[in-house]
C-alpha cells in the first residue's frame, strides 16, 4: 500500500532503470569523462539553453550546497525563506560544509517576494555583516506552492539590481513546470535565474541531482568544488544515464504532471470535509491540511504521512509519480470516514 | 576493448544490477528506514562482527572523510602514507570538509609501519600542534600492496598504546582479503581495526561505500555527520540492495579474486621483458611498472592506462572484475611487442 | 569631544595602562605560562567560583565563537535572540569558523524567555535537523536591557531540562552586574550559567576578553581550540595583566556603574522631550530612542552616534567609563534644543 | 635572568609602550577608523611601496592564515617548507579556519628553492588534486636562515610563471632585513613578493602583526575576511600606535639588528667547543646546535631554551631585542663550562 509520506518513497521509473541497465556495457572512463555524461550535459543545454552547464551530484543537499559554493565568497550570505529545505532540513550542511550564513525570511506560503526580501538587502559594504549575494527560492516550494514566471522574474530583477544572483532549489522543478504547463527554461533561464538545483530523485530517478549554472562564467571552479565536496561519482555514467532518460524530450513532464494531478484529486476529494482545512494552495504534488490530530493518528494506521507542524496539527500529504487514482481515492475515503463525513467520496 | 585504467572503469556486477531492479517494488521509507538497509546492516555484522555499525554513503571520498569525522575532534590529526588517496586524490576534501590536518609519512610501498609512524607520535598535549588521533592505512594500498594481518595488528597495537585509533581505507578491502585468502574480519575486526571504509564501487557496485565502525561507542553522532556531510541517500534501499547482494556470503570474493588473478597473470606475462621493471609487489589488482615512455605512449594507442609518476615513467595497470584473460594476454603481447621482445607471450 | 557611538570608542582605564607597564619587566614565558596569567586565572575563580576556568582571548567575536566551540559538536546548534551580536554583527564568524548554525528568535527587547525559546526546542534526534545544544543570551543585551537573576535561572532550567547548556555573551556583563548591584557570580554561576564570554574591552581594557567555563569538564579541549582559532597571544602577560587589574576586587564595577549612571542621566534628561521616544528600558549603558531623522542628523554635527534602525529612525546612544556628566548634559541640551524644547535641561 | 627560549619572551620596547600611552587620549572611532590606523597604514606604504595595503591583526597565526585566505580559493593549496610554522606550530589553524591544504617540502635549512618546489608544481587542472596557488616562505626562516633577495626573486619568478603568488611569513622579516642590511622593500616588494605577514610582536611590540598585500587588487575582500576571522580589534588605535612607532623611519631595525648581533656573538662564543655543533648558518637571531642532552639539561638549570629535535638533541637558542651582551657571555661561559672546555669564553 502506497502512502503519502514523500515523493522519495517511490521507486525508480521503469525507463530510468532500463537506461541504467543499458549503460552497463564494457568499460567507460570514470568521473564523467564518458559518453553518457556528455549526452546528459547536452540534454541540459537543450532544456535550459546553450549556456547551461550541468554538474551531476548524488543528492539534493549537495546540489544546493555545492551549487551555492560556486556563487559565494566566504563572507557572502544567502537570503531564503524560513521554511526553505536549505534552512531547516539539512542538519546544518550549508553552515558546516561551506560556512554559509543563511538570512531567513518569514513567509505565509513558502514564497519570497521583493517586499519580503527588501529588509534583508542592507548593510552592503559593512564589514561587520555578511554580504547578501544570493536569493534562493524553492520551486515548487516546500509548501507545495509554485512561483509564476512573473514572480520569479520580479525576484531576479531585485537580485540583479543589487548585485545578487538568483538561485532556485529545484528539487521539484519538474512539478512546478508541469503545474504551469511550461518548458523548464520558461521558469528559469528565461526569467533571470542564475543557477539552480535540478531534482531528479523526487521525480523518479534512483539517485541523481544536477547543479545547473545558467549564467556564463560561474562554472570554472565547479569541477574542483564538486570533487572537494565529495560529490564526484566515479561510475558517473550511471548517474548520467538516468538524466539522459529523464530529459529525453519531455519525459520528465509525465511523472511530475501525474504526481500533481494526484494531489489535485486528493485536494478536491477532501476539500470541504467537516473539520479539515486545506492550508496552502495545491499547486504541485503536495496537500497541506489541518485536521484533528486523533483523526490523523487513525489515518496513519493505514497510510503513512508526516505531521508538518506539531503545534497546529497541520499534515503534509505528498503524491509521487507512482501514486494511483485508487491510492488517492482509498485514502480520501478513509479521511472522510475518519472525519465522520457521510459520503465524502462519491 | 577494456583497458587497464582503473577498476572503476568497469560496470556493475549482474547480480548487483538484479538486486537493484528487485528493490524497485512499491514504496519504501526514505533515508535508510527500510528493509533493504536493515538487511545490509545485518550483512556487515555477519562479516565484521556483532558490534559493527555500517553507514552507507555514496562514494569513497565520503566514506573516508565522514568516517574520520566520527573519530576526530577538530584539533586531532590523521597519520597516513604520503601516497594515501586521502592525501593526494581528494582535492583537499579532508581539509575543507572537516578541517583535518593529515600528517603524511613517506613509505617505499604505500604501507605504514610502526617504525615509520613513530616520529609522528610526538607533541601530545602541546597546544601548538595538532594531536595525532588516527592512523589511517589503505588496504589494499594505492600501490597494490597488501598488509598482512600481523602487520595491521602491529599498527593497531602502536595506535592503541598511544591512545589512537586505527582506520582502514578499504576501497579495495575485498581485493586484500581475496589476496590473503581470509575473511574480511580477519584483516580488520580481529586485528584491532577501529573503523573502516568498505569499498563497493571498485568491486562491482553501481555506487556505494560504507563507513563501518568496529569499536563500540563511535556511532552515536554518525547519522548527523552523514546527513550534514551531504551523504544521506533518500532512496537508500537502492544503495543497500547493492551491498545486500555483494555481502551475501562470500559474493564479494569472486570479483575481487578475479581482478587479483588478472593482475598476477599480467605481471607474470611481462616480468622480465627487456626494458620493463615491475616496481611493487603485485599483491592485489594492480601492476606498477617502469618502461620507456615512448613505449607507454605506443601501448596507449590500443589500451588506456595511467602514468603514475611522470618523473620516472612509472605506469599503473589495474585489473577489474570484468577484465578477461584475453584482455590480459592481448595487452601483454602488445607490451612485449612494443618492447621488442621476440616472443614474450606464448 | 566625546560622542555616544560606542563604549569601545573610549580608551584604556589608567589603572589598566599602569598594569601593562608594570608587566613589562624582563622575560616571561609566552602563551600564558607566566605569573600574570596565573594571577588573572585566580581572579576569575574568585569572582565566578572555584570551578571557573578562564581562557583569555583578543576580542569579543573570538570569546563567543571559540567559547561555543567548546560546547558544541558540529551538528549542534545555538538558540539566540535575532538581535544577538553573534547573529548580526560578526560577519558570519560562527558559521565560517565553526560551522555553527544559529537558531534566531525574535524578541521585543533582546531577551530570550522560556516561552520564546520553546518552539526551537524540537526535532531532537532527527538527523535532518541541527540539534539544539546551547541557549546563548547577551547580558546586558544589545538593546541595553538586563536579565534579572531569576530570568537567567529560568532559562538555565529550561536548557538543563532539555540537555542544553546556557551560554552568556557577557561583553557587557560588568554593566549588567553593576546595574543589578550584584557580584558577577550572582548573575552567572549562581543561576546556572555554564559558560560565558567576559568582556573587558568595553569596560576599559586595551584589548582582552575571556572565555569562562563554569561547568566542570568543559575545559579540556580549550587550549587547542584557542590556539587553532588564532586566539593564543604570545605575550599573554600583557592581556592577563589587564584582567588582573580589572578584577582586583571590585575594580570592574566602578567604570561599569559610571557608564550606566551616565546613560540613566541621559535618559532622564531627554525623556519626555517632544518628538522623542525612549524605546527600551535603560538598564545598562545604552539609551535607545526614536526621534526625527533630521534632528538626529543635526545632532551628529556635534556628537557621533549610530542609527540602530534605518526604518524607524531609532538611534543608539552609548555611554562609556569615560563619559562625563558634562558630556551628557551638553548632549542632552543639544537634543532638547534640536527638538525645539524650551528649556529641556535645567 | 633572561633566557634563550624565544624572542617573544621579551617584553615591549619602551618607545612602543610610550606610543600606546600617547594614544590613550579621548575617544576614537573603533575598528580602524581612526587617525592612528591611518598613520600606520601610511607607514606601511612608505616601507613597502605605494600599492601596499596593510591590515592589522592580533597575532602571527592570524596574519598568516587570514592573509592566505585573501589569496586562495577553497581548492587551492600552499606549498611551504616542512618546517614552516604554518605547517607545524599552528594546531591546524590553516586547515581548520580556511580548509587550506599545505603541500610541505623537505628542506635542509628551512628554505625553499625552485628545485625543491618543482615536484609540487604539478596536476594543474586535475580536479582530484588541490591546485597549487601560493608559495609561502618564511623570512627569516624557522631555522634562523635568511633568503637573499636573489633567492626570493627566483622563487617569485617560478611562482609567477606558473600562475602562483609568493607569500612571505615575515614574523621575523625585520631580522632578515637587518641581517641583509637592506630596507624592507628590498626583500619583498622589489623582488616580487605578492603578500606578506609582517611581524611586530617578536620585534618588541606588545601584540600586533600585519597582513600586507603588495600586489594590487588583492585587498577588496580583506576587511570582511579579517572581521570574519575574529581578528578585527575594536580599539584598533592601540595596535596601530605600536606599528606607527616601530615603522617610524628605521625604528624597526635597531631591535632586530641587536637581536641578530647577540646571536652572532653567541655563535662565535660557542663555535668549536668540544661536543657542540652549530647546525645552521646563523643569519638572524637564532643559533641551532647539537650538544649532549645531559649538557643541555644542565644548562637549563640556569637558562631557559627549547629542544628543537628530540631525536638528535638539537637545541634552539634565540636572542631578542632585550638580550644583553652580558646575557650572552654568561650563557656562553656556562655552555663552555658544561662541555668541559678549559677556558671557552675569555
Amino acid at each position: 500500500m502506497r502512502g503519502f509520506g514523500s515523493d522519495n518513497h517511490a521507486g525508480v521509473l521503469p525507463e530510468v532503470l532500463d537506461a541504467i541497465a543499458a549503460a552497463n556495457e564494457g568499460h567507460a572512463h570514470a568521473y564523467g569523462h564518458d559518453e553518457w555524461t556528455a549526452r546528459a550535459e547536452a540534454r541540459f543545454r537543450e532544456h535550459f539553453g546553450d549556456q547551461a552547464r550541468a554538474f551531476l551530484v548524488f543528492n539534493g543537499t549537495a546540489a544546493n550546497v555545492v551549487g551555492l559554493r560556486a556563487l559565494l565568497r566566504p563572507y557572502e550570505a544567502v537570503i531564503c525563506a524560513e521554511t526553505a529545505h536549505l534552512n531547516v532540513d539539512e542538519c546544518g550542511a550549508p553552515e558546516w560544509n561551506a560556512g554559509i550564513k543563511l538570512l531567513p525570511v518569514a513567509t505565509p506560503d513558502g514564497k519570497l517576494t521583493p517586499q519580503l526580501v527588501a529588509p534583508r538587502l542592507v548593510r552592503f559594504g559593512d564589514e561587520h555583516a555578511v554580504q547578501p549575494r544570493v536569493l534562493s527560492i524553492t520551486q515548487a516550494t516546500e509548501l507545495g506552492t509554485v512561483y509564476t514566471p512573473d514572480e520569479t522574474a520580479a525576484l531576479a530583477d531585485v537580485a540583479h539590481e543589487q548585485g545578487l544572483l538568483l538561485h532556485v532549489d529545484g528539487a521539484r522543478l519538474a512539478n512546478a513546470a508541469a503545474s504551469l504547463g511550461l518548458p523548464l527554461r520558461a521558469l528559469t533561464t528565461d526569467v533571470g535565474v542564475d543557477a539552480l538545483s535540478f531534482g531528479g530523485t523526487k521525480n523518479g530517478l534512483l539517485a541523481g541531482e544536477a547543479i545547473v549554472l545558467l549564467r556564463a562564467g560561474l562554472d570554472g571552479p565547479m569541477p574542483f568544488l564538486r570533487k572537494q565536496s565529495m560529490q564526484l561519482a566515479s561510475k558517473m555514467r550511471f548517474v548520467a544515464a538516468q538524466f539522459d532518460a529523464l530529459l529525453d524530450g519531455d519525459a520528465w513532464r509525465r511523472p511530475a504532471a501525474h504526481a500533481n494531478a494526484m494531489s489535485a484529486r486528493l485536494a478536491a476529494a477532501v476539500d470541504g470535509l467537516p473539520g479539515l482545512t486545506i492550508t496552502q494552495p495545491v499547486q504541485a504534488n503536495a496537500v497541506f491540511a489541518i485536521l484533528p490530530s486523533e483523526v490523523a493518528d487513525r489515518l496513519r494506521e493505514r497510510f503513512f504521512f508526516y505531521t508538518w507542524d506539531e503545534g497546529t496539527g497541520e499534515v503534509r500529504w505528498m503524491c509521487s509519480w507512482d501514486t494511483t487514482a485508487e491510492d488517492v481515492d482509498a485514502f480520501a475515503a478513509t479521511v472522510a470516514e475518519a472525519l465522520g463525513a457521510p459520503r465524502a467520496v462519491g
